[in-house]
Order: C-alpha cells, then sequence, then structure tokens
C-alpha cells in the first residue's frame, strides 16, 4: 500500500501503575492490524481526578489535530478516574470494564480497589525469586562460573550466539527461573562429547539449535567477515553441537524463528519447568 | 482470616502464543482479591480445535473435583477455537471479547487473525533493538567495563544493592534501552566526588537511593553478619551517596518500596526516556 495510504492512529495506554499490562494487552491486539501505523503514548501513574483531567486534555488535543478519534486502552481500577477518561473525545477500549464486576460477582468478595499494592508485590516469595533468578542468571552466564550449576533449574547449551544469555534472562526475569548458561565452544566441539563440568548436570541441560543462515546473519551483525562469521564455520559448529544433542539424549529446540518469549515458553513446556508467579 | 475460610479458585490462562499477555492481564485483575488463593493453570500455543477441545476436558475435570466453576482467560485469535473453549463449564473472562470487533470497525481494516507473527515480531527493529539491548546491559554491569559508556542511554548509579543490575536488566529486556551500571563503592564515597570515568558522562547519570533499613535486610540475606550488611555501614554509604547527587545536581529516586516495574517506569518518566517499542 503506498505510504500516502497508510492509516495513522494514535494510541493511549493509561494505568493507575506502570501501564505494563495496558501497553501488553494494546500490543497483542495492535498486532492484529499490520497495516496501520500506531503513535504510542504511554501514560502511567495516573491516580487522581486531577490527573485525569490533564490526560483528557492530552487526549482531545490529539483528536483535534488529527481529525480522527484516538484509541484508549486503560487499566485504572479507580471508577471515577476513569470515568474523567471516558468523557474524553476518544474510542475507549476499557480493558477491566465489566470483568471486576464480574470476577466480583463471581467470587462474592468485593475487590480491593488498592492502587499499586507494590509493598505486596516486593515482599512476595514470588517476587525475591524473581529478582534472586536474575542475580543468578548473570552470575552463571556464558559459563563464566560453573560452581553453582547445583543449585541451577536449568542449563542452556548451544554454540555462540544462538540466544542463550537473553532466554536465561527473560526465564529468571519474567518467571523465577534459575538458569546458567554455557557455550560450546570449537574446542568443545572437536572432542565430540560434553565437556566434564556438563557431564555432571546432565538432567539439567537444554539445547540450543539454530538454522545456519540465521547464526551467519547474526554473527555477521557482531564480527562482519570474521571466520567466527562464516557459513562453514557456523555450519560445522551446529552440525557438531546437534550431533551431540542427538547421542547425550539432550533435549533441545530450534530456535531459528522464534523470539525470547517463545522461545522461554517452549522450554518451560518440554522440561516441565513451572513458572514461578504469585 | 482462618485458612478453612480460605477461598480457593482455579483460574486458567489460555492462548495460541505464550500465554503472557493473558497472564500479565490475568494477574492484575486477581491482585484486586487479595482473599482469594488462586489456582494458576497456563496454557499456550492452543492453535487448533483439537488442542482447545483436551483443555476444555481439562477445565471441567477440575470443575468436578472442586465443585465452582473455573475461571478461564483467554487471548485466543481464532473465532472457532474461542468458541470450543467457551463451552467449557466455567466462568469465562473473555480478553478479546468484542474488542477485536470494535477495532475492527473503528480502523476500518479487517484484523489479520495470524496466529503468532514470529517471524515478522524477531525481523522488527523493535525486537533487534532489545536483543542488543540485553547484551549491552550484561557487558556493562557492575562497573566491568566502561569503554562504552558513550553508547549508552542511561548509567545507573548507587551502593552495592540498591536494584541497578535488575533495573537495568529489565530496561533494557521491555523496553530496548541501552542501560549501564556503576556501584560506587565505599572507596569512590570517601573521595566525595564521582569518578573520572563517570564525571565525563554526567548528563546520563541516574541514581537508585534506597532506605538504611532495607539495604540491611538486602544485604545480609547475601551476607549475614559482615560489616557489608551492617546497619552503620549502609548509613554512611547511603549519606555519602545522597551527598554527591545533590551536589552534582544527579536525578535520584528512592527504590525502596518499588518492584522493578515500578522503579523502570518511573526512571523512563523523570529522564524523558522513550520505551523503545514497536
Amino acid at each position: 500500500m503506498p505510504e500516502s495510504q497508510q492509516i495513522e492512529r494514535s494510541v493511549f495506554f493509561i494505568s493507575d501503575g506502570t501501564a505494563i499490562t495496558a501497553e501488553t494487552l494494546g500490543h497483542s491486539l495492535l498486532a492484529q492490524f499490520p497495516n496501520v501505523k500506531f503513535n504510542v503514548h504511554i501514560i502511567p501513574y495516573i491516580s487522581s481526578e486531577e490527573d485525569a483531567l490533564k490526560v483528557v486534555q492530552e487526549i482531545n488535543a490529539c483528536q483535534q489535530v488529527e481529525g480522527e478519534l484516538p484509541l484508549v486502552f486503560d487499566t485504572l481500577v479507580n471508577p471515577h478516574v476513569r470515568e474523567i477518561i471516558n468523557t474524553a473525545n476518544a474510542v475507549n477500549l476499557d480493558v477491566f470494564e465489566g470483568m471486576i464486576s464480574k470476577l466480583e460477582q463471581e467470587l462474592k468478595t468485593a475487590p480491593t480497589s488498592l492502587i499499586g499494592q507494590t509493598h505486596a508485590v516486593i515482599d512476595s516469595e514470588y517476587y525475591k525469586a524473581r529478582i534472586d533468578a536474575v542475580h543468578f542468571a548473570l552470575d552463571n552466564d556464558d559459563g563464566a562460573r560453573t560452581r553453582h550449576y547445583d543449585k541451577a533449574d536449568i542449563i542452556l547449551i548451544g554454540v555462540s550466539r544462538s540466544g542463550k544469555t537473553p532466554t536465561a534472562i527473560y526465564l529468571s526475569l519474567q518467571f523465577g527461573i534459575r538458569v546458567a548458561n554455557y557455550p560450546l565452544t570449537e574446542e568443545d566441539l572437536d572432542d565430540n562429547r560434553l565437556p566434564k563440568v556438563l557431564r555432571e548436570h546432565k538432567a539439567k541441560l537444554f539445547g540450543l539449535m539454530i538454522d545456519a543462515d540465521r547464526l551467519v546473519a547474526i554473527r555477521t551483525e557482531r564480527k562482519a567477515g570474521s571466520r567466527y562469521a562464516s557459513y562453514s564455520q557456523c555450519q560445522m559448529e551446529l552440525r557438531a553441537i546437534e550431533g551431540i544433542y542427538i547421542s547425550e539424549g539432550i533435549p533441545f529446540l530450534n530456535v531459528s524463528e522464534m523470539s525470547i518469549e517463545e522461545i522461554s515458553t517452549r522450554v518451560l513446556q518440554i522440561t516441565g519447568l513451572k513458572r514461578r508467579i504469585s
């Protein structure tokens, strides 16, 4: 479609907290409309009626400039604040509308309507597990240290730049999983067997696999023209590591077409590890 | 409330993708009902009618055992799959219901109904920026390297265990911000001024502040009974660093009561840095 016909639309994500929930949900929905260019405004920490009135002015100003109604996603708990936002000249996609009252009716207990509740969050076991897991992932990144592998829930292995580090970080931060990661280098692969430190923890190993084309592209961004980034080198390493995965019976996943969210979700599904959530 | 009266309820988060959106939204809603104990089932990658029928059996089995209707949050795009899920004996909180059709009507363009769309995701600038930012945060964690500070969007500073590393990781992974972090040690604080490497990048500095009580608690979990974890040591370091923040005019934030999501959101708000989102 020619650029002049591209539909543009302003979107507001409004929350009394960080706006991360509104943003996550909104993006899932907006991804269904790839032809539209969305101009995103993220507005966290709207807790008073005064704050809300300012946001309404901002939305209305946007509508006046663009001549189209902006889309508004909100996750506001306070009904008074929500009502004010609803007065804006906008298409209101009230995420919580109906849901909280439906839950209230079903659970036969009133919602707290407490905004934030961060204190409860940071003192929860779940939150502490996540923060501990992030520190664990960093301390045990890239084979730097191996002496804490007995405390790991899982040890990701793979060739350099196959996605081990971002996956380890995501699993720890989002799901509270204690993840170590270890790169199998050319020397390891020449041996055609696992290094001793990994053999001792074989039940925790999980392999990442990637197509040679994709690996070449990723390594080229890092070191263009190097042997490290060459097709023949990448292919050789990948054949060797796949051989080890198969001969050692290590579960593995081809992550070439996957985002870190998807790799992480699949790894949990395959290994049976549980998300540590509240 | 005595334990015997605690309300328990099973909850299903069902998605054709990772289920992260359903889970994020569901948790925001369920947090409004702290008196209820929710037994969470997360079910990603439900894309066929066959998959959906199995999930319906699982929900119905759960209902039979518990005698109460389970709560079901789904973010299914395919209407046929969604209809099958809706046949379960459950309270259906269909997240996308109505929203996609409302958007379709407003945007005058049909939704793609493509499930996943991961290929589009991993080739997007946004995704690449996030992965690069994660590698940047790790390479520039804890003052390990300082020669890339010219490429940083922000440099977090603070005393040991004030939350720099988890915040840097969250900002990079979630928002694609390039974050370095540098711990101000006792020697730096004795000088009562910034180390040279930080003075050169003063405009990028952002300080984390924390209450002495909280810092003592965090350091005690790491090294109980040490001088490092003592109240007097923590208080001394915090007074010195607050003095530097104020005298140097460095923006700072007391993070004692904040989750990493909240710290990250506030940091963006104060600095004006923009989330790198699609």
